[in-house]
């Protein structure tokens, strides 16, 4: 195999990650793709940081087997508090999702005030604050954990009676804080992007998903042939409704799905 | 160690099961508890079988390290799926849910309209279904689903918009089958067994939680000492606010709490 013919690796907790993968198909259409998402021990952002590794490094293992020329990680949950932790052990180039959302959004800001949206364990790492301080020391940030998001567009709650109930008691005081740039800190969050734009305002919506994208394929060697890129799906636990739910996250029809166990690896 | 002085064991998905702890508390008080709540997988209702076997066995291995002189599935997912399967791995008596709650019920209900709640796996398997028809083949049954109800729960929404839009999403369409009797086939949902009752009207509720301690209190030989029993909780998983959530489920408060890698078992 070339070194160009590798496929570009994505991870992420669950299938949340498949919306960068979407992202990343409309930048670099002739990559292939190999999406590794831990459906069997999702959710990672209820977790403490010492599992998340443990389970990051089981994860980047599983998506090296298939020999990446780069990798991936859409997930905020894990790049806030395990990419470091696994670099070391990554020979290729590895992405996560913090830096270049975190750029992203110092960089549109106008008003200066930017609201972070993410897992309890993102939000309580400090992940984008920290980044964005290092950045520039005049923005003022509001962070925000969401744990009932996930579950929420799971089970496919996007506009309905619950997902107005869950957004109006996680942000109702923050929307006063009129942030004109908001972080979707999880890979998750870009199918409600909309409910958000439409209870929080006016706001730019910064999507970790996009951005990890962009930033990995600046990084990387791209493919010469001009033949669409294939996409391998695998997963470590499928309940039956994997291809609907891996659709409902990437947005158009898929194939290639498997279900590997991660406990081998 | 003699036989009596040994421990009962508890294990769940989490610390749902500790709302059966609560009741076999109550029961047998001068008896020894080992609990162990995999937090570091938990929700097991959104799985596969095969999946919940395989954490199960673990599961199991951990308790049985204790030395328990019986067991407590306090789950009503691995009592629907795994129980049969690490039944014969269990050298002590061991119990699950679903029987006895599947039993009250059957011996409660007057109008023979019994509404099953449960998680995802749990509806799937029919395994509440199953053991009514087997007791009595006039009783109607209605099964739903909860998917939203233990992240609900275990983000404290109990009494709260979110709760509200939550159960009325869940159960406005099973309301008007007008069930006298409502299995609670997941240890989670005794705490917001007040709220059901609430929405659904006049009803029994059947705990699993309170039937499946009852069922298990039957079949060991116990502690015939006058010294109040202690509790060992283990997660696998801790996030900063175990004993609060301990307490939460358990309703006072606790000590001896431990964390323990169930990967190793």
């Amino acid at each position: 195999m070339t070194k160009n013919k590798r496929p570009i690796a994505v991870f992420d907790s669950g299938l949340g990650g498949l919306t960068a993968v979407r992202e990343l198909k409309r930048i670099l259409p002739f990559e292939d793709i190999v999406y590794f998402g831990d459906t069997a021990r999702i959710p990672y952002g209820t977790r403490s940081e010492e599992v998340i590794k443990r389970f990051s490094v089981q994860d980047l293992k599983f998506v090296l087997s298939h020999s990446p020329k780069a990798v991936l990680v859409a997930c905020g949950t894990i790049s806030s508090v395990a990419l470091d932790y696994i670099k070391g052990m990554c020979p290729v180039p590895i992405s996560g999702v913090v830096i270049p959302t975190a750029t992203k959004a110092v960089n549109v800001t106008k008003n200066k005030k930017i609201l972070i949206l993410g897992t309890g364990t993102t939000i309580r790492s400090n992940s984008y604050k920290k980044i964005i301080a290092s950045l520039d020391k005049s923005i003022q940030t509001i962070a925000r954990a969401c744990p009932m998001f996930v579950p929420m567009i799971e089970n496919g709650h996007i506009d309905d009676n619950v997902a107005d109930a869950i957004i109006d008691d996680t942000l109702k005081d923050v929307r006063d804080y009129h942030a004109d740039t908001v972080i979707l800190g999880c890979t998750h969050y870009p199918l409600i992007a909309d409910r958000l734009k439409d209870y929080l305002g006016d706001v730019f919506v910064v999507n970790s998903g996009l951005e990890g994208a962009i930033d990995l394929a600046k990084n990387i060697d791209t493919e010469s042939s001009q033949t669409p890129g294939k996409l391998d799906l695998y997963v470590s636990d499928d309940t039956g409704d994997f291809k609907k739910m891996a659709e409902y996250f990437l947005q158009y029809e898929c194939s290639g799905l498997n279900v590997t166990d991660i406990d081998n690896f």
